[in-house]
């Protein structure tokens, strides 16, 4: 079974070029000006669009149980309207309750996720420690082909881990040759000021970004940045909204520390204004962590992201239709936090990042799918066009506009963030290994077709890392004998 | 009984002049240049010398129980000492020990500090948290004069807290209109390291510093200055060592915190050079914490006390013997923490820094006595010369040179890590209000004339805050009904 | 004559006390709790005010002839309006035209200001470079105690200079113990981006900031930094206006460089908007340069003056009426550069500087006249209230209440950028060298009583700077003959 | 004719993979693990070494006329000694005198270059301005494949620009879709510290540093990156030497400015301790602009190339040898500037970059060839191995050592600033087009082999800047009307 994408303008993170695609069974067999297809090969006319590799959203929560409810949308229907909006992959969160067996977790999550109609993968959070923790750890990298732990420096009292635990396991990671990854605001701040809020008289989710000001996220990024360069591990910094985050990372950078940074494109275009509505609903269904913010953080996280601070551009997809938001109504601490934006990703980031100029095709699939592909290792099975990776690829129309909003998405919440935002620049047509999934605006979606992709260890820059912490180990120093 | 201090150019924080000084009794009665002396004044020559308030060292610990041991300088010795050297007035730290009442170790301080021949005050640490915590911060504020709360963010197992506590207190102490104080290090990354370093087979004092980098006490001053920012209150960062301090501190400064920084002396001058020494001896008298560092951290601390970013230069003074020193012969992490300086600072300070040109004479009172006075709420009483204060004055010669060490200071420690350095600039004449402890030479302690100086709450600069916290307090947003 | 001013809190920069303060003829006599004044003393009942040094604006232009017309305010009227909002000194500018002589230019200046009610003195703007600016500099430095010499890096092809006078002038104000001025705007950036602006068919007031971006400043505040860093010479960087400005003075204090930093009231409180303004009037009265900025640059420089990167806050008072405003009604480059705020400075600060708890009233003391007369080095004959001073008091009322605007103000011009600003705080007495100027709300100008001020050279810490600069210089390497 | 590598990894700046690399003629044919190779093809057998693009360095001067002299290595010895370490591709820099034809220059340089035996291009360098220059930059763009202009920000009185040509040429090059490059040096301090310094008795090399601090350096980048920023041209900024340097790039990449920078290999391994060596020639072979700093700012750099602030390490190899050196004898200021490195650039930054860990082989690629390419627009032609591409390729042996000096190396220089450094990792084979230049150690000229390269501008990410400062320009405000 084969197909040719003609007529299209390959994008890489490399560059772009005119060529045509030709796919054979799930892979692609040739990227080339004139390539001979075999008789029978279907053709997809391209027209002059761009032809890009598949998106790959590396934060997502599907079907997640949290603050009493489950977010709405499940790896079918997650899976199904990333497709819709030219994303291919996605990589959700294994989130084990404390005590709970890693393993165990792992095998329930892997189990939810059957039903995905586009492949995904999966991240393990750390959320408690033990020697059964450690032991796990290495079974998931090496059985499982997880590289990526997570940790909650926020939720306490939930599955928020102390620097102890940070640290035992940033070391741990590091032996193993994974990756370690931060939801990065202060826990323990943001629960004190939560508290002030609420008994200041403040119930409302215009309490959410008041206990949760920039500079909690400013610190725990710069927390994380630095116990990682000192522990020589590599570093994912997720969601970085404010600028004091952006500015923690490229200290850590600029030091030489392993570290990358992911912003929503949410933070990119909505600033906190949403909270001050006068419509509960339209401020609630606004809160997320770490909350919108001023415009001046806005722009500086498009700084990051054209400056190279933000190497990947994700939308933490956790949805929650407006029943589950008024679990609370009356305290704002209760409000399920969580946005949707997995089908509209890339869509907006196109339309405010692409047609302002602020950043070019290339770097667009840079921060949608390559980037990604390469920090969690699936580069370059996943994240370009090439002879021998899967064929998830996205015919990008560049004209294409419509308006956002919830009657139009495919998510199964009733709200949308986007409601009401023109955009300019949509997946024409999506494939996912080979299949059509998205295409004249008609998504068909397979259950169970979505395979589960194994990420392996030791990247190249985790072993760059490992040949680090080596070369710059300590020696001790010759003494004279001491007679004290 | 008056003295009249002639001929000398009298410098406070705000400038120089040429002027006389009138004690009476235990307080200055008048300055200016034509000062009618009643008959029987005793007349001081100061020879065309500096005036100066007598320095304050705001960060000492005198017969401290320790890591097993205690520090070798009591009360008597310390105080003594520090008058040989110019300084009049200490303030010491009470540190209970986890659930000890902090007013009962608050009396043992006392009563160990009855014996001193100067002025001393005490910062209180909040080593814990609980209910008790909370109401005798409130105590020792009204009742006691301690407007200074202490937090060790290193020294896990021992007196370390955590960020909830740090919050707790933080909390507490600005509703008291008290200021926090922090030791900054990273404490679970500290024991991290140095296990790590140790089963690494360094066992070493080299392994002091390699266990404690720069980036864990940057990553601390981070913390700590923005929790500090958050929650309100404003904040002293005590002995900050390395450029990370230093641009922590600039940057929670441009953001309109309240942040103090001190720097010690020894860190402007000595390097970690000293940690690789062969005689096990040298390496290990000079382990504190944090640790000497490189040469461009220096660089960074004097840019630091140049350009406003450290308010205060103390000691630390914490003196412990050889024979105390060998308690970590064979691991590192059992060295008592700990250097001395008291005696030496000002000295020094004159040396490196108005000798060199860093720092004018004005700016060289400010760092040792008059910006600690006004931190810590004892000015106009103590850091000036003015009708009305505390006649606790130096009479500094510029031209007087020696050679620094053991052999010639008046600490009780068997070694001193100035050992050999030359500097010019020193104490002629110590009067610790109205009495004369040192002149010629010659050191006159008197046990017991020192007195328990109490500092009140609510600062200039805390009221300020306080009104500023008012200020900002966020408002609810007035909604539509919502309807789920 | 005798004048006691009694039952005050008596603020300086460095500290509060309740004390009255006796005057004698022009200075200050006593300031204690108990004075005993001679009879047929004159009394000022504070009535539980504070009272204060006199302000001193150092950044103000009477009757200056610039862009084609002059300045409304004069000397006495200038001086009058000081006084009526608490000022009792000014420092003006004396701007040669290229080529003219700068003692002549400074003659015009000294004889216009004759007419002066408040004391006064004169920066010397350098303008051109030859060897009769050399010599000038000189005379002016050590016969009319013109200290400081002002450069303006903006507005080309009239008084712009270029780097190398700047680094000429820069290296014998260093060699004269004198400190430098900057106005920090990239001139040529300014004067291209004007062109495109005007060109692109913007004429209005709007082209104004649009052709002098934040950037343009940063990068002349940051070149200027560091070439007073390298040359070695004191540096003061003139009305700051944004957040990359701060940061190039914070970074210059932090690499030890001797930088101080004013900025205006006016770009504390007003933001760009006022330029897109429907009414041209208006928006052409907020012409100035820098212009006023996005709100989070004022939240920068709010930040900027807590955290001790600006030390002054002046105003650069150069009132045009709008029918000189008008000049420029078909090209904003055209419309003269100017705004006025002597009259509203201390008010405006305290209002929202004091009242809102961001800085204490010692450090709106700092900020509006001590450190002024410290940095150009008439402290403390200026700048605080203490025996021998001048008598330049306020008797500050903190609770007085008014609404600014040009109905109500003393100045010349026609309208007032701070039109129907409410502020509380405010001048109740106002005395220049023991005279009262302003009390009651009536103003009583004396013309011609107010005096230049001469200010020396070789401050304290242009002294240091002078030792540092030797103690740094370096030295040749002994070498082995090299034989080509 | 064609040629298999095979058993090769190949390493591209996405990625590695094993992979034979089919080579057809000039170009390469294809990439696969099993290739069809037709009968007669010639077989590398790579033996497991790495397999990569060949190096490109887009900084060098072959036979300059500098400073009174010529630089020595020509065209021919120059690419020749490029290909011995790797690299296949010069870009080397026209500079006309001012007042000259860029034209007639460009036709010189061309002329000059004809020898080469592997490939090169040409940056223009911007030394003057006036319409000619104005209407010749838009010749070398559309009909020479020139996109590139460079200026010099040092080199007073020779070839140096000031801001305003700096800015007439931004702002043209921005309208052609050109890049900018700067040399940036403060060139009016350098000056001044010149004469400073050796009026001050300092006349051997050591002056050369002395009269080059830093802060010259680091206020001539900020000021770069701000004018481009504000003009929207993109630039390039060659050599960056310091910790100063690096953090303006940083600072202007984090608020979005389209800003590349590039490092030289020297500066990542030698610091300033070699200006004062006792022999004068070891002293004044290293004097280069900028000089070779301290250790921390070495630190800085590589920090900067492991962070992305630094997209390029090149050589800006221009040799003198000793006669000519001792030109400046007795005047450091006549020693001709200048250092080679150009055919051991990649040895020493594997040696020192990869083999440390500091970055991966990907990464190695990215700063040898393929940013480069990309910046200059020549990719993927250059700087990646992929079908249709050129053949410049090199195998890389990873345990190939040796030790560098002026006795091993092939460049014409008689002294090697790299003499006696062990290193490990070295090109085995290098391939220009197809045709292996080096091989065995044999290395096998072809003099006029080397073709010129043509770069068209608006590259993606200068067409992305040309939509962006289309989408950012202001609009005028409509008004009232105004009557005066």
């Amino acid at each position: 079974m084969h197909t040719l994408i003609k007529g299209g303008t390959v994008v890489t993170a490399e560059g772009e070029r005119r060529a045509d695609v030709l796919v054979s069974g799930e892979q692609v067999a040739a990227v080339g000006e004139r390539i001979d297809a075999p008789s029978g090969t279907k053709v997809i006319d391209a027209g002059g669009a761009y032809v890009m590799p598949g998106g790959i959203d590396p934060h997502v929560h599907m079907e997640l149980p949290f603050m009493g409810t489950v977010s709405v949308d499940d790896f079918l229907s997650g899976t199904a309207c990333a497709a819709a909006g030219g994303t291919t992959m996605i990589i959700d969160f294994v989130i084990p309750a404390p005590q709970q067996s890693l393993l165990e977790a792992y095998r329930i999550w892997r189990e939810r996720a059957r039903k995905a109609t586009a492949d995904y993968s999966f991240h393990m959070a750390v959320t408690w420690w033990g020697p059964q923790v450690f032991e796990e750890m290495e079974t998931l990298c090496r059985e499982h082909g997880v590289n990526s732990f997570k940790h909650f420096m926020a939720y306490k009292n939930a599955i928020m881990v102390d620097d102890a635990t940070l640290i035992a396991s940033f070391g741990r990671a590091r032996d193993l040759g994974a990756i370690c990854m931060v939801h990065a605001e202060n826990g323990d701040l943001v629960f004190r000021m939560q508290q002030e809020t609420f008994e200041r008289g403040i119930h409302g989710p215009e309490g959410h970004p008041i206990s949760r000001p920039p500079e909690v996220e400013g610190e725990a990024a710069n927390r994380a940045c630095q116990i990682a360069g000192v522990v020589g591990v590599p570093l994912y910094v997720v969601h970085t909204s404010c600028r004091q985050a952006m500015e923690a990372i490229a200290r850590a950078k600029l030091a030489g520390h392993r570290v990358f940074g992911e912003s929503l494109v949410q933070h990119l275009v909505i600033d906190d204004a949403v909270y001050r509505a006068k419509d509960w609903r339209h401020a609630a269904h606004h809160v997320m962590s770490p909350p919108f913010r001023a415009p001046d953080h806005q722009q500086a996280l498009w700084g990051g992201l054209q400056g190279g601070t933000i190497e990947v551009i994700g939308t933490d997809h956790c949805t929650f239709r407006t029943n589950q938001k008024a679990m609370g109504k009356d305290d704002f601490r209760k409000i399920p936090n969580g946005t949707g934006g997995l089908e509209e990703r890339m869509s907006v980031l196109w339309h405010h990042g692409v047609r302002t100029g602020r950043i070019t095709p290339s770097e667009f699939v840079a921060a949608t799918s390559a980037n990604a592909a390469r920090i969690f290792n699936i580069h370059p099975r996943k994240g370009t066009i090439a002879p021998g990776s899967d064929a998830d690829i996205v015919v990008w129309d560049p004209a294409a506009h419509r308006t956002l909003g919830a009657a139009a998405h495919h998510s199964r919440n009733d709200f949308s963030i986007f409601d009401g935002m023109h955009v300019t620049g949509a997946a024409a047509v999506t494939m996912s290994r080979g299949a059509v999934l998205w295409q004249n605006g008609t998504l068909s979606p397979v259950e169970g077709r979505g395979r589960y992709i194994e990420r392996p260890c030791f990247t190249d820059y985790a072993r760059s890392q490992t040949v680090r912490n080596t070369h710059c180990a300590p020696t001790p120093v010759e003494r004279q004998e001491f007679v004290p």
